[in-house]
């Protein structure tokens, strides 16, 4: 086995944090993405995803420590990817359907270059047990920033809601947004058409439901999906 | 490699249809079951399994062309098992959420013994190009009976409907089914407490849900719902 070229990470590993720490920090998880895209998940090994991006193996352990790592370092950078593409219509919007609306668009737009990896990589994610689920502990961060943007997208809105909804909107939001996702993995049209106007057909509806929730009539049903939802969290 | 036991197929195999050709079928399928739960789907050969079950190799793929009609073969037993555990009290209840309730403890009771394959095997049915997807072309000879149950919780009720609705239901009602098998397959409670605690609570709102959906001001909630469906199918 070849002896990596460069120095052992304790001398020559730009520290985390610094600027040329998050360079090469970046460099390994764009290398390992467009691998991952090439050759799939399982089949690329930390030393390969190191000696494409020209790091010795050392140096991408002191950045990932493991593949695993490498998706939730990717699952991180989405993340604020989402956010950022979500600033425009957050910062100029106060009606919470056309908020809803640009925050999932907006998700679909930073998402749909990793559409092929996505489908391939969903096996993986899905397993109940995996690290990588974005239900488990370890995606948990990501996870709250994801409900960070759906709160974002309340809180900002001229919206009138039953104070107990208010506080679980986010989260639900969220779920909704997890299950857009999945319908995109599945999404064969051409540039995701039908996830497209699965979105543009769902937030009128969630809109108008989200009225309604304040009628009298619906109060117990509404009572009950809370109550349900807080059974099985 | 050694040559099998048995004579060939075209002199020795039960014919398919006959009750020896059923027993065949049956203890090859069970055989398969036995070794994807102790081994893995991925790593279970039809030689495998055919060696297990001592029959010759031809002799199980003159039974099950692939792994792959073996998963369909236990899909259809399934679907077999959950119609008639469903027996009793679809022909004893006439109220409707009696009726969605007791089918669906009965489909998690005939699938409680494969819970822990159902975990493992969950990542190669989730793919969503897989023939084994329950979304799939293949699935849809066990799809359209499990529909049908759902149909017969529907038709067989005393519950009033909005026609489009009643159309629709039993479709929605097995979509929920799948919502509630994927909670299962996840739900690592003991006895799938959880899951059992998720139907009672998810069964009252439903039938609430569905007898509100009569309401003159729900209508155009429902309508938008429907119309939801139909545009993303």
């Amino acid at each position: 086995m070849p002896t990596p070229a460069a120095a052992p990470p304790e001398q020559a590993t730009p520290r985390k944090g610094s600027a040329r720490g998050e360079q090469t920090r970046q460099l390994i998880l764009e290398t390992a993405l467009r691998l991952f895209r090439e050759r799939g998940y399982a089949e690329t090994t930390m030393r390969v995803i190191a000696k494409e991006a020209g790091v010795a193996v050392g140096n991408a352990y002191y950045y990932f420590d493991s593949k695993e790592h490498l998706i939730q370092g990717f699952y991180d950078r989405n993340q604020a990817a989402h956010r950022a593409a979500a600033e425009a219509v957050l910062s100029a919007e106060h009606d919470f359907a056309a908020r809803l609306r640009g925050v999932l668009h907006a998700g679909i737009d930073v998402n749909e270059p990793y559409h092929s990896f996505a489908a391939t990589f969903f096996k993986t994610a899905a397993e109940p047990t995996s690290p990588l689920s974005p239900f488990s502990r370890e995606s948990s961060p990501a996870r709250e920033a994801a409900i960070a943007i759906f709160r974002d997208v309340v809180e900002g809105s001229s919206v009138k809601l039953d104070p107990e909804l208010r506080r679980e909107l986010p989260e639900l939001l969220w779920l909704a947004w997890m299950g857009v996702v999945l319908f995109w993995v599945y999404d064969r049209s051409p540039g995701s058409r039908r996830t497209r106007q699965l979105i543009d057909g769902a937030v009128p509806l969630i809109d108008r439901l989200v009225a309604l929730s304040r009628l009298r009539v619906l109060r117990p049903a509404l009572r009950q999906i809370l109550a349900l939802i807080e059974t099985i969290r």
